[in-house]
């Protein structure tokens, strides 16, 4: 494909994207397809000869479109939001348009540099102090995995470099509530733990790792000759946004050696509200923190943010250094494939940067704030209404709702939830995806789509009385 | 930002990158900032207010620009080609686009079933059998993580699901050779397996693992108590393009339990050539292969294709399966969560689609044969000019090269080599990455850039003469 060819169809897709943003409310919101179905509408073998853009898109809107449950929809409630904002789309295609590599810093010095600067942006974006360092991952997965491996090597005085964890002598445990993400245990698992050495302890009435939980736990571990490694506390759970308290929980290993990270995958874009900063107090004292700037905040997937207070640790742990990737200047600059998994690195920094420059920091304020109001608001006519009980406390977007008609077993009435939910979805007017708590499932209503609106939100409201109540 | 004002920013961006990819060979090759230049020229502190596109645009092209390494430059023949074909630059515009996320098949049944057809048409284009099931990972260096976990887990019966690496009574080991990629080491390190548990194999004069060394090392383990664990073969190894004995490796290590996985990163991508499949012979016999589409194929960054041959395996390592994820169609479908790390994925299935569409497998063959031709070249130039020497086989697009003056020694001919090179990239008409091989500085010519050509590879043999003949 020449620049020209490149030119004519770059234009055509940008009308699609455009059209497709501007249109994207007609669409059902959730994909209706059976499984398979859309692989059996394409090719089995791969094509020989070239085709051109307008094949592409006619496939795309043939066969792929009805596959695709639209998360920029402003009926989208699902999961949590993942705003793709058109500023952070344009700031991702330059990206790839340079195609450059950051292997090390000498690789595309900019690609280094810009994420420096960005991160430290949104660093004070978000009130954290000056100790912190941050860096891009692709996932808050991958960012939690990272500072368990970080906080395995402290414990163990660094055995990756002798006999790795097949040569700690006492076994390290982490920690994190029963309400944690199911990427805390996986990181943990992954990085060798094992399961006998994750703890998921219990939460208060409002869905709270309970500190005294935890303190009984390290006691009892160290009594059974183990050693406490890591605690894993959440500003923000995806079951129903509920806040670790974090300044109690460090309160708490003060002086014990364990890592505290802090995973504000959801709730961390609120941090630029500074009224929302009280919900993590505490954080200064944790050892690692990662808030996903692919979340709420509107940065395309995949920039997750991932701050430590001690780079240096963090480069030993990660850091590699053969001679092909050397260079004169690795002395006076970050190689930021030293903090983390990934030798290759996309230029991603420049999304964050688009959408910061591109909205200003203002915009995005009123758009979280907006949808703080739409949750408050939600909550409020559920509270006030006969048969509905909001479930969990709603601190920031997200709204756990459950209808209750008298006479329902437990049973009887996870079936009524999970049938009208079922209804909601199924009208293609909005998305929500259930999710279980105490046992029980509930519908959780996760407000933030960047083309969402007061309107949207209150036609929800009576679609979820009309299918619930019936 | 309205899709309208999106629509007219893409369309300036769009023109912007035909631009940039039509004049590229205008820049120097290589950055020349010095570390912190571009960094000092942001501002420290982040925007408040919105601003244009055209103000990004200044600063890209007076701040940023100066500090990229252009690596879609025909004078590109650093380190490895990272091609970002203008086509997959489109597909991957496309899934920014649509701003979908793929945590489950649900949540965009099309983002998972494109994935498994397109890998399935990569399957076929480089000749693996039906065995194969593939998925896309960000890098190759997560893709050998991956399979040394799931080589972990073999080889422990699951240690996960109780004490982990911490329970294992006879420590696991990993097999590669001194020519792997750092990533392997990384790798082993990062899974816990400790440095005393890998071993650096040596190589033959080609740069290829011994299959003895490697038989005697297993013995020698297996002796000291240890359990062999996994072996990691490399097709085309960083420094040289070596190439491991993929089926003499297996026939060695038949029957013992070991995880047999390989690298073919970089020279996967040849296997679209029939012609160059016997490099990776034996293969069939492997239980895990990466291959990165966005080194020499020419998707962009990122899309590392890992194939597995007991897909059951990986996700019984990997799975997580917490209420807010489950679906009623998990038993039917693939949910690709489960075969990495991320919870979170991009569509990243379009860049390869369409890549693959709007080239077309033959254009891709042709290009690759293009390179190798160029290469072969190159390397004839070399061995029929007095004082130069190719100081590795060529069996890809890699040429290793030494300009040896008489009279030397040993750290003369370092600093000379490296002095060479230096001009060389300093020219700003071509760049290499220099490597150590044998312990001795030599200059790698990795070819592959999509717009490099024949006058381009003649005019660096010419530079490459000219400064290192002085
Ligand atoms: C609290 C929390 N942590 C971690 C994650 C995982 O995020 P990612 O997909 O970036 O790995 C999520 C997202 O679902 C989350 O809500
Ligand atoms: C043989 C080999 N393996 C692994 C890698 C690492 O690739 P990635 O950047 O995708 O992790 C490379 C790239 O430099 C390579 O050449």
């Amino acid at each position: 494909m020449t620049p020209d060819e490149f030119r004519s169809a770059g234009h055509r897709l940008i009308d699609w994207i455009a059209d497709y943003r501007e249109t994207i409310g007609r669409h059902p919101v959730m994909a209706r397809t059976e499984p398979g179905s859309i692989r059996e509408q394409l090719p089995a073998a791969p094509p020989e000869s070239p085709e051109d853009l307008e094949a592409l898109i006619g496939d795309l809107e043939r066969i792929l479109l009805p596959g695709i449950t639209h998360w920029q929809h402003p009926g989208f409630f699902g999961y949590f939001p993942a705003v793709a904002s058109p500023s952070s789309v344009l700031g991702d295609l330059l990206s790839t348009g340079l195609g450059v590599i950051g292997l090390s810093w000498q690789a595309s010095p900019a690609l280094t540099e810009l994420e420096e600067v960005v991160l430290d942006w949104m660093r004070q974006a978000v009130g954290l102090s000056e100790q912190w360092r941050g860096v891009i991952q692709d996932s808050a997965s991958t960012s939690t995995l990272v500072a368990l491996i970080c906080a395995r090597e402290r414990s163990s005085a660094f055995g990756l470099s002798r006999g790795g964890l097949q040569g700690v002598s006492s076994p390290l445990v982490v920690y994190a509530s029963e309400q944690a993400h199911s990427s805390v245990e996986k990181a943990a698992l992954l990085a060798g733990f094992g399961k006998e050495h994750v703890r998921s302890l219990p939460v208060d009435s409002e869905f709270a790792l309970d500190p005294e939980a935890l303190c009984r736990a390290i006691r009892a571990d160290r009594a059974a000759g183990k050693t406490p490694c890591a605690v894993v506390a959440t500003t923000g759970t995806t079951a129903s946004t509920a806040i670790d308290p974090v300044g109690r929980i460090a309160e708490e290993i003060a002086g014990q050696g364990l890592w505290l990270h802090v995973d504000a995958a959801m709730a961390g874009s609120a941090m630029i509200l500074p009224e929302c900063r009280h919900l993590w107090e505490g954080v200064e004292r944790a050892d690692s923190v990662v808030l996903n700037a692919h979340k709420w905040l509107g940065a395309a997937f995949d920039c997750s943010l991932y701050y430590v207070r001690d780079p240096q640790h963090l480069v030993r742990v990660m850091s590699t250094n053969p001679s092909y990737l050397r260079s004169a200047a690795d002395d006076r600059t970050v190689n930021y494939r030293d903090w983390g998994i990934p030798l290759g690195r996309r230029f991603r920094a420049l999304k964050l940067w688009a959408l910061l420059r591109m909205e200003g920091l203002e915009r995005l304020r009123s758009r979280l704030r907006r949808d703080l109001e739409l949750a408050r608001w939600l909550a409020d006519q559920a509270r006030s209404t006969p048969g509905w009980r909001v479930v969990a406390p709603v601190p920031l977007q997200t709204v756990c709702l459950r209808h209750e008609p008298p006479g329902l077993d437990a049973e009887e009435l996870d079936r009524h939830t999970l049938a009208w939910v079922d209804r909601v979805n199924r009208s293609g007017e909005a998305l929500l995806t259930p999710a279980i708590l105490e046992g029980r499932w509930m519908a959780r209503v996760s407000i933030g789509a960047e083309a969402t609106d007061r309107g949207r939100v209150e036609s929800l409201w009576e679609r979820l009385r009309r299918e619930a109540e019936g």
